[in-house]
């Protein structure tokens, strides 16, 4: 690849642009404001004039609802020999390139899984991409070119190929993306009408909790729309799990009374499916990945486990990798589950600095490894 | 202060104690679990044995609905010559301090507003509380020699003491902290049941969005349950908010008809409340504290912008801190706000570089100051 042309000027698609130029690729700026573009060249993510001749590769970086009619445009004007897009709803714009795009068979959609809080050229970066994943959805007409061009795209840019179907992808993101946004704007929301002194009690978490409903209204209201169908059925889902807690938790509220019981049941058997839920993210669950275990005795003494700990800070290891036992003879018994050259490292130095330590066979289970789904 | 039992070696126990222990003061921990107790102790978090003598301070480190019962329990053998506790529920223990407990005068409630993904001794930190308010809710007993040693400990801590009443901490944090906890279940309990592919597209988003999903679901379930009035308030206005979400966003999945410009209407507004209630949170928006603006013209070349926050990255200012405007005339206009002698030094730099760069007087008004809520 060679040349090719960005469609759209903001967060995601200045952040192609820098990734793509920094690899060598020529590439031209477009987009409706003309400021965008300026600013996008300036920052050296491209030229601001279009190109002579048609591009390897045209990357419409617009919000959902007008990739159909961008990718028309261009596909009319013939600017490209490849077209991909960038929008987060996928089912929507293959049915508009199948249907009434001149040239189905040179697109293919895409969805890179990344983003920030700011938005707009100047927030953009050559490395967001990197180690995400970018869902490619070929529809039934994609040339084998033009999705080897949305490889060769992906790749340019550091980030993980997963290829999807339109409708599976659209779904997912519903689950993972659009409720959770609507969700934290719903509690966002409260927070505008609850009690005085909500600031002195606000934590990390709760900044953590509502991050997304932060974003740009304008274009997350786009986005749900062009995927309302798999949004409402989501929150539909959510509004019969909210009907069964609300009185769960009234029955809390109440002392005594035979429904406590239940109640509670209710309430835990929650907040334990959200731990087992959120045990199916990726990186949400700390250790595996073919982690080894080193295992260490330590007196039970004062201050003998902050001694530990300094004394495997210098290889990068802390509490947070380890575990401690106290059985009731006496000692305790410290695991650390750390990368296998971190732990061969480890018995070596704490073995020279005195401590009982010896590796444990292999004990945690490597993940499942990752294929492409269906 | 001299002298400090800790009742409960978990992640906030631990905590106070390490920090409390690294200013001089001798700490006794005490847990039903020996082996917490032992944990804690090798850490350097205090003494696994009790005081021969009555200690200054008690800190009540267990959760809600045990306060009550270990405050009495504690009072009756006269441990301390003052207490509090740390838990995040504080009417519920009031109310059971001034008619149960043997000596009331001597309590007085606490709440860091500080916690951690992980539990137990071992993800203790001493500087967990740096810098983080500490609500403490007097009540109309609480002695001033109680109340005095309270504000001791919280300053051995590095927090920032914050003084409520203790309904209306209560009502705060349903709103900023239990609520939000539930939701995050609910969404993270709905990825356990979701299509496949959700892991291929879940993003950092999803991850922060649920992060407080993966609490330890005991400890939560107790929480709820000690606000479970305040929650349900809430939890009824989501409810509430829910049912007209849904009709709204199902009328968006239909092509054309009349409710679909009410639905678009009914979402835009939620995205705009949730944009504005997160306005509310400490932290959440960028600028204000009295940043001093930077106005710098900058070429209209390609690579300049680039060149430009290269030049001010050795000042630790970056893009984040830079707005651009790009009038139809010529040349851009970038503006940095930051805090005022990194706005000198940046003016010097800058015109020693070259730049047109010129201070713009105080465009940033500070915040309003922070005093204790009625």
């Amino acid at each position: 690849m060679r040349t090719m042309t960005v469609i759209g000027a903001g967060l995601i698609g200045t952040s192609v642009a820098l990734a793509v130029s920094r690899a060598g690729v020529t590439v031209h700026l477009a987009d409706r404001d003309p400021a965008a573009v300026r600013v996008a060249a300036a920052l050296g993510a491209g030229h601001a004039r279009g190109p002579a001749a048609p591009v390897d590769l045209a990357v419409l970086a617009v919000p959902p609802s007008q990739v159909a009619a961008v990718l028309a445009d261009a596909q009319e004007r013939g600017i490209a020999r490849a077209y991909t897009d960038v929008a987060s709803v996928k089912a929507g714009p293959e049915q508009a390139a199948l249907h009434h795009a001149p040239d189905p068979a040179r697109y293919v959609g895409g969805h890179p899984l990344a983003g920030r809080e700011r938005s707009g050229p100047l927030a953009a970066r050559a490395e967001l991409f990197h180690d995400r994943n970018w869902v490619l959805t070929p529809s039934r007409l994609t040339s084998d070119a033009a999705f080897e061009r949305a490889l060769e795209l992906v790749a340019l840019c550091g980030a993980v190929p997963v290829v999807m179907r339109s409708r599976d992808h659209d779904a997912a993101v519903a689950v993972t993306s659009h409720v959770p946004h609507l969700l934290a704007s719903l509690m966002a929301a409260r927070l505008g009408e609850g009690p005085a002194g909500l600031d002195r009690v606000a934590g990390q978490g709760l900044r953590d909790a509502t991050r997304v409903a932060g974003g740009d209204s304008r274009l997350w209201s786009d986005i749900l729309q062009a995927n309302a169908g798999a949004v409402a059925d989501v929150l539909r889902e959510l509004h019969t799990d909210l009907s069964r807690l609300v009185p769960a938790v009234d029955a809390l509220a109440r002392s005594g009374g035979p429904d406590r019981e239940l109640g509670m049941r209710t309430l835990v058997d929650l907040l334990d499916r959200g731990v087992s839920g959120r045990a199916r993210l990726p990186g949400a669950a700390p250790g595996g990945d073919g982690r080894h275990t080193v295992r260490v005795a330590v007196d039970d003494r004062p201050g003998e486990l902050a001694r530990l700990f300094a004394a495997v800070a210098g290889l990068g290891v802390t509490a947070e990798d380890a575990a401690v036992n106290a059985p009731a003879e006496a000692g305790l018994t410290v695991r650390f589950a750390v990368p296998q050259p971190t732990a061969d490292r480890l018995v070596a130095a704490l073995a020279a600095g005195g401590w009982d330590a010896v590796p444990e066979w292999a004990a945690h289970t490597p993940r499942a490894p990752v294929g492409p789904v269906g």
